[in-house]
């Protein structure tokens, strides 16, 4: 099953409810891209890939739900169908990636404006599909890196729930599994919406990749000590120079690493390169509700004194230096970055 | 109200429960060294120096549970008693400090049974005045260290809960807003205990000091975002080449100040450095139950799948070149710390 796919007999999008997991599986269904920008906002779905993938069947969704008799029409009605999902969440980039993708098709294309609306379903289907070839192509790439024994920490969640499926950084595991290669997680739980201690541990449970869940900040302790070899993870935005944003956390990840003479490993596909900003420090962090941190309960009780409050930034931004290498569907890529992957794109 | 202290009416050690704050404030009542331990095991009270004084009180309810007629035989049940409670917490030294020091004072003591029995809770109730004091001459120290406007991120709890009274590094900050400077605190949450968001908390909101809770995964970002001047800790353990063993996710939080050129400073009591150890190395980590980790709460429910697993280590050890001075009450030392921790103790 997908993280969202869409159903042709009821004509709506659906998708997994990843609030609720692992406790209860729930499949919402939308049928119109207003909801569907709430679900990305709400991280109904989450995960840079799934959410391009979300925005492109948002805008198929905005196409069906338009009244235009025209294609001209229909392309003003879905340029602000754009915009307004775009808003939906400002650091992964591949949400604006699909949709200015998906409003290309429309310039190109050449027929009715119904026969444009089912072109766009078709390019949403395909950009969905897309996705789950480049992650299994990247995870081959980055299979090869990984050897049997090893200990890796993995943060966030970019298992199947974070793409349309299978993954990226934790497909990278998956793949090195399927080759025969002992592989054992040391799960960051991720703090605040916990999609490590939620939704990576559920996963690796059903790929049966033996994990241990450890806080966010005991990675560098274990580092230390000598039982990790490998730290791996996603990317939200990633700038021209190497820099990745990616979920709050990574950056200290990845210097602990650094520190320990540990690889760091940012694996995404190539629609997370946003090769227009200079650096990270250009990439604009999400800074979201501070209930998401206070929220926390033991034993059935809030922790936090009533009256506490919280800052809470999505994202951080981890400079070029401390990335080891990309792993994307054009391959493994070396620093210097920015010579490398234009020589990779050129290919 | 101290955080541990002798009631003279009941004959028993009273300490604030802190596994129940913020929700509920509640005082146990203790009147055998066994339940002492099992008070420091549990976390009843926590914090390297407020487990000392515990230490210290415990040997003293040992010498009234003793049945002994002799000094000889009184002492040889001190010491079961003190191995005992040692055994209690391995990591922070203050413990094995206090007990060592009691059973001193029964090297040196000419007198009656019960007139030793009595100079030894004489002993401990020092012990625990003398931690006040330290803790506010280490603070008058510290905070001279601290400017007006500094937004500081502090790790787990170091103020009046985790020590006897008033504080180690929180009694710095304490003390640099008593002398007028404004301050705001980034309060690591300090995953899996939350003293940070519990603790620490609900204590700067006794103090009015502003402070904003934060994922132990988030302080390196605000350091690169500029929004961050110092870090300060405490101290379980620290070795005699520099090293400093405290609560887990300090090593990578010194790790993104050093990253980012702001200053850590770990603020401890001189008992807290175990001279006998050459590295941080050799401090021997606790490694705490799973469920610490895995019992984490949202809405109510559990948010780990059934058979996840965990790894729990308490502490972490940060080397001595991550850490720009310590805060004790013999001054503020700079690095290299071997040469001038001795030159400070020789003072």
């Amino acid at each position: 099953m997908r993280t969202i796919t869409w159903n042709d007999d009821a004509q709506k999008v659906e998708m997994i409810d990843q609030r609720l997991l692992p406790q209860e599986f729930m499949i919402n269904a939308y049928e119109q891209y207003q909801e569907v920008a709430d679900a990305i906002r709400a991280m109904v779905i989450r995960g840079a890939p799934a959410i391009g993938a979300a925005g492109a069947f948002g805008i198929a969704l905005a196409a069906y739900q338009s009244k235009a008799s025209t294609t001209a029409a229909l392309i003003e009605d879905l340029e602000e169908a754009g915009a307004f999902l775009n808003k939906a969440r400002p650091t992964a980039v591949n949400l604006a990636w699909a949709v200015r993708r998906m409003l290309k098709e429309t310039v190109v294309f050449d027929g009715s404006v119904d026969e444009l609306r089912d072109h766009l379903l078709a390019s949403a289907k395909a950009i969905a599909d897309e996705d789950v070839e480049i992650n299994k192509r990247l995870s081959e790439f980055g299979a090869a890196l990984i050897e049997d024994g090893d200990h890796i920490v993995h943060h966030c969640n970019t298992g199947a729930l974070a793409t349309v499926d299978w993954g990226t950084a934790l497909g990278v595991i998956r793949m090195a599994q399927e080759q025969g290669k002992k592989i054992h997680v040391f799960v960051d739980e991720t703090r605040p919406r916990l999609q490590g201690a939620r939704l990576t541990a559920w996963e690796l449970e059903q790929y049966g990749i033996p994990y241990d869940i450890i806080t966010d900040g005991a990675s560098g302790y274990l580092m230390r000590r000598g039982l990790v070899q490998k730290a791996i993870f996603g990317a939200d935005r990633v700038a021209a120079n190497g820099d990745v944003a990616n979920k709050i956390g990574t950056y200290m990840l990845a210097l602990a690493a650094y520190d320990n003479g540990i690889p760091a490993f940012a694996a995404f596909p190539m629609s997370t390169v946003d090769f227009e900003l200079e650096s990270g420090n250009m990439i604009p962090i999400e800074e979201r509700d501070e209930a998401e941190v206070l929220q926390l309960q033991l034993l059935g009780k809030r922790v936090t004194p009533g009256n506490a409050s919280a800052r809470n930034f999505a994202f951080d931004v981890t400079p070029a230096r401390l990335v080891s290498a990309w792993i994307t569907e054009k391959g493994v890529i070396y620093p210097p970055f920015t010579a490398n992957i234009k020589a990779a794109m050129a290919e």
